[in-house]
C-alpha cells in the first residue's frame, strides 16, 4: 500500500497517473495547501520543503517527496516506465528533469504573475509567457521525431503531461496552435485510462480511495 | 572519455566536481553563453532545450542533456555518489530534486529580477528573496540532523553546493547568519579537493583539458 500525499495541482497528478498506469494499491491523502496543511510539522516529517506530493511506501517504510522523486521510485520498485538501458533511461531522465527544473517552475511563474501576484507586472508577464512558449517549441520539435517524449510512453510524459494540460486552460491559455505534434501528443495521453483516472483526482470515483493524513 | 560542455554557471560546475570525484577522464568545449552557442544546430543535437551542461560519453555514444541527468548517468555508470539501497536511494533523489525544481529556478529568478532585469521590480525580488531564504531554512532544518544532505555524500550535495556558494556572493548576497548548519556543510564541501578543483572550472589549471566543440 501506498500513502499518497497530494493536492489537484499539475504535481499532485503525477503520481496519480503513475499509481494507476502501475497498479499499485494506494489511498489519497489530501493536503489543503489553501489551509497550509503542508506546514504542519506531521507534514513536514514527510516532505521537509512542504511542497505536495510526497508517497509513503508502507511495504518498505520509505517515504519520498519531490514528484520526479516519487516517480522515479515508483518506476523502480515496479520496472516500468523508466528504462534501464542506459541510453533510453539517459533520455528519460533528460526530459524528466527538462520538466522539473523548466516547465514545472516557469510555467508555475507565468501563473503567478498571471493570475496570483497582487500588482500586474508586464514584463513579469511576458518574460514567462515568452519562456513557457519557447518551452513548448523545445517540446514541439521533440515530439515531431518521437511519438512519446523520450522514445517510448514513460514518467517523463507522466511528469508533463499535467502541466501542459494546466497550461491549455484558463490558468495559462497558452495556444498550442503552432505545435501540432505537442497537440497529438496530448490526445494520445488523454486516450491513455490511467491518464484520465489520474487526471480526475479528487472527483467522485476517487471517494473510495481517500484516506486521512497519517 | 567524456566530452563535457559547459559554461561558469553553477549549473555548469556540478559535473566538473563530479567528474572529478569519480576520477573519469573528461574533455571539456566551453559554450558561449553570451554570444548564444547554445542555439547552435550542433548543440541543439545535444541539448534540444539550448541549456548547458551536457556530456557525450564517447565510450558508449550516450549524450546527455540536463544537470540533474548527467549527474545521474555518471553516478550510476560508476556505482558512486547515488546508493542503490532504496530508502538512502529515495532520500538522494529527493534533495537531488529539491535542488533541480527549487533552489536552481528560484535562486536563478532572484538573480534574474535583481541583477539582470531592465527595470527594478521590488515586488517580483522580494519574492525571490524569500522564497530564497526559506528554501536556505529547509537545507538548514535538514542539515542539523545529517552531515550532508542526504545522509552520506551525495550527487544532491553537488547539485546543491555551486548554488549555495553562488548565493552568498555578489550574485544573491544571501546571508547564511542564521545557517550555522548551512555554513558547516560549505566548509566540509569546500575542504574536498574535487569541489575545489571543479569550482576552479575555467582558471588556468583547467587549460589542459579544454577542447574545440564537437
Amino acid at each position: 500500500m501506498i500513502d499518497f500525499y497530494t493536492a489537484g495541482t499539475p504535481n499532485g497528478y503525477k503520481p496519480a497517473i503513475m499509481l494507476e498506469e502501475i497498479g499499485l494499491p494506494y489511498s489519497i491523502h489530501k493536503i489543503d495547501i489553501g489551509k497550509g496543511e503542508q506546514f504542519s510539522p506531521e507534514y513536514v516529517e514527510i516532505n521537509p520543503n512542504s511542497k505536495i506530493p510526497a508517497i509513503i511506501d508502507r511495504e518498505t517504510g520509505i517515504s519520498i517527496f519531490e514528484s520526479g522523486a516519487v516517480l522515479i521510485y515508483l518506476a523502480e520498485k515496479t520496472g516500468k516506465l523508466l528504462p534501464t538501458e542506459p541510453a533510453e533511461r539517459a533520455r528519460v531522465m533528460g526530459w524528466l528533469m527538462f520538466q522539473m527544473a523548466s516547465v514545472g517552475p516557469m510555467f508555475g511563474q507565468f501563473g503567478h504573475f498571471r493570475n496570483a501576484a497582487p500588482e500586474k507586472l508586464p514584463y513579469a508577464i511576458e518574460r514567462y509567457q515568452k519562456e513557457a512558449t519557447r518551452l513548448l517549441k523545445v517540446l514541439e520539435h521533440q515530439l515531431a521525431k518521437t511519438t512519446y517524449m523520450a522514445g517510448d510512453y514513460s514518467i517523463a510524459d507522466i511528469a508533463t503531461y499535467p502541466w501542459v494540460f494546466g497550461a491549455t486552460g484558463p490558468y495559462l491559455e497558452v495556444s498550442l496552435d503552432d505545435c501540432p505534434n505537442v497537440q497529438r501528443w496530448m490526445e494520445v495521453m488523454q486516450a491513455r485510462p490511467a491518464v484520465k483516472t489520474g487526471m480526475s483526482l479528487f472527483s467522485p470515483e476517487f471517494d473510495s480511495k481517500l484516506g486521512a493524513i497519517a
